[in-house]
């Protein structure tokens, strides 16, 4: 009899498992695929690291204006492949270590729940069956595939790619199709286009970059098609196979080479094929339903992660996973979303927290706005040249607090914590402004832009 | 009639005439050399550029190990140092235009106190003698130029560098000898090394890295011994010239070759020659004194920045310059140093904020302590092949909050702003740990750290 039952070992998961062990509590993990989940083997991680060797390629082939030059550069994106998989080996086995020391049992192999008896959470995995006093399902997303005429065939024939395979793709396709422009499809266009390819992203929106500011996503729309990325907006995808993507643009027909199409268009939690429906939990538009203390609907059952469709970000569901965990142990401790931050690595990168403007002109929320260039920033002067990074501020006028932060440029994704902290905190402009901010630092941005809030 | 003169246009001089003259004071600035100071024409942001330039060099040296291959990479340190004046010449330019919008009288030449009349004080320069009611002296600080035998020679010989002439030294010397491993001396031993020299570091004291931890300041050393950097600690320097440098080392005399020495011992605030004595400023050990507001013993006399030999770092001096205009507004403010970090930015980078572990000894305070290695953060296994960057929390057990955060690894110089706050603001550990820190970055290796004090 354990603590606690964990289905999926991904950061929702493993994290829970490790919290829960370090706290004395008996813990099974169980994880059909592989311990880290989607983020480590086939998402944030693997890359992290392709994202990277294609930065070093870049300024390889244009270091010319930081008085650097190179006579003949190459990229080997099999020895890239190789490398990520080599990093995510090593962190799995870290993970795996950690784990250990927290005394849980990982259990591999698909885990089914038969139901609850007594008080009890039956899991059988293969033949062996298991039982716990709570149950945290932390099964996670999968990618979405749409039913377009070719997209299943083209799976099935390596045409066509998710997440997944495309992680692993140790050829530079000529022409590369990225089927939706949010995070995922950004990151991979970035990735390949650095090392070659020629890529087309087709998004459905008349904007790329999710849920990121429209100011933004347009800087950061200028800087990829700069560099050759072609963007088709508005356009819907109609038909995938024999070297081509077959797309509507208003109302028009029209196609596009591909030699590969990432289908990157969304993805869904997974809350089917593993019994979950035994228990009667409240499952609504596909997603786990849960309190802001990971509770379901079903005393003693808790959910985390992707699976509850809320943000569907790693780090979110190690939160959600720290809380689920403070729960069971009987401490007061809830979810809060408001300091969630969100970056996108591409180059430059991405990171936001807090509100939209066009969320708050939606919420009829008064707002002052403040958007200063990053070449304010010495740092980023020295770094960047040609560089048009920006950071957008959002405040509330009458509170004088920070409502949104928006960053483009460099080291963005690293500077977006402190902005989370502000903004998490609701802290005062005053209090931010008293603050020392290192100098040269690309964050001292923050600085600036908070005085000219003034 | 001026509300404030400000002597001297570094960060201290040119954020205190910003901010006065922003909330409506009418400000003269006086600049003898040039606006943005030592920080902006010689030191932190020139450096940063010829840094950046030898991280894209390193990367193409060394870029196998990320799958990228370069037939024959060169540095052109010429023009590094041509990229390096347009970055300088562009940012004084943007000083000069925000002091413009503030409505900042900038006088060119040496301003010399004459004294005070009636409360009022009178600056000359040149011919010119101006008039105003309050003074800020904000006159830096100069390289130290030690009473050895040959460096003054060779400072005129140009054998013998300061941090103001090595940034502009276009070639590069076959090897180059440091004396003085403290910030300065290691970020040009770093750039220097990065782009060809053979570099010998001679330290006085038996560690570099100045105020730095001593076990990150042992791992930074450690990283560039492997690098082919020769430190020689424990040296005091006894003769400079004819293409060598004589050092003592436990009695024995010994020397190395040099083709150019970079004297990088220290700097020393600048209080005279500028009419200080007229009006009777408080000036210890070469410091003028000034309580917590900026304000020193003579009423209307503020000083700021590194004339006050406290900090001697440019966003110290910029907090400072904002208390002093806080403090002849009439507005409530004061300078707190406990959150002031410090960086170094040789690769891997340095950071730290609060006390080191040997501070904590010596002034008898209980702690506890982590080292994690950075490599527990997915980004940087996924960025650093080989890295050994570790993060070290120091924490007062009883009160459950930071009382020094030091980090050696990538992204140390952005990351180390978010541990700034957490020391300033005292936040307890429980409340650290209820952020959401953005995943995959290095900054989370600050939540795990902080996890592990449990």
């Amino acid at each position: 009899m354990h603590d606690l039952i964990i289905l999926g070992g991904g950061p929702a998961g493993y994290m829970a498992a490790e919290r829960a062990g370090h706290a004395g509590l008996s813990v099974m993990l169980v994880e059909k695929r592989a311990i880290g989940g989607v983020c480590l083997n086939e998402g944030c991680i693997p890359s992290k690291t392709l994202l990277h060797s294609a930065k070093i390629y870049d300024y390889a082939t244009h270091g010319g204006k930081y008085g650097v030059t190179v006579a003949e550069a190459a990229i080997d994106p099999a020895a890239v492949v190789a490398r990520k998989n080599r990093v995510v080996r090593n962190l799995v086995a870290g993970i795996r270590s950690t784990l250990k020391r927290a005394h849980v049992d990982i259990v591999e192999g698909e885990g089914r729940i038969l139901g609850r008896e007594e008080g009890t959470f039956r899991v059988a995995v293969g033949d062996a069956v298991h039982a716990g006093r709570n149950l945290l399902v932390a099964t996670g997303s999968e990618a979405v595939v749409p039913p377009i005429p070719g997209v299943r065939e083209g799976l099935a024939a390596g045409f066509v790619l998710t997440n997944r395979e495309i992680l692993d793709l140790a050829v530079v396709p000529p022409h590369l199709v990225v089927v939706g422009g949010g995070v995922i499809g950004l990151e991979m266009a970035s990735y390949f286009q650095s090392i070659g390819s020629r890529v087309t992203v087709i998004e459905m929106l008349d904007h790329i970059a999710g849920a990121a500011d429209l100011e933004i996503a347009a800087l950061l729309q200028k800087n990829y098609t700069k560099r050759g990325v072609v963007f088709r907006l508005g356009c819907k995808v109609t038909a995938v196979g024999e070297g081509e993507v077959r797309f509507e643009s208003g109302g028009v027909s029209e196609s596009v080479p591909a030699d590969k199409v990432l289908l990157s268009i969304g993805r869904r939690p997974v809350t089917q094929g593993f019994g979950l429906e035994t228990l009667g939990v409240l499952v609504d538009r596909g997603r786990i339903v849960t309190d802001d203390r990971g509770r379901t609907n079903v005393p003693g059952v808790y959910a985390a992660g992707d699976v509850n469709g809320t943000w569907m970000l790693a780090h979110a569901a190690y939160r959600e996973a720290e809380v689920v965990v403070a729960t069971i142990l009987g401490r007061r401790d809830r979810v809060r979303y408001q300091g969630v931050a969100s970056v996108i690595y591409t180059n430059p990168e991405v990171a936001f927290v807090g509100e939209t403007e066009e969320a708050l002109k939606e919420k009829g929320i008064q707002y002052r706005k403040v958007v200063l260039p990053m070449n304010f920033s010495g740092r980023y002067m020295a770094e960047n040249e040609g560089g048009d990074g920006v950071v957008k501020l959002l405040a509330d006028p009458v509170r004088e607090r920070l409502l949104g932060v928006h960053l483009i440029g460099s080291y963005a994704s690293e500077i977006i914590f402190a902005a989370a902290m502000m903004v998490e905190s609701e802290m005062r402009l005053s209090e931010i402004r008293e603050y020392v901010f290192p100098h040269p630092t690309v964050c001292e941005i923050l600085r600036e832009a908070v005085f000219a809030l003034e």
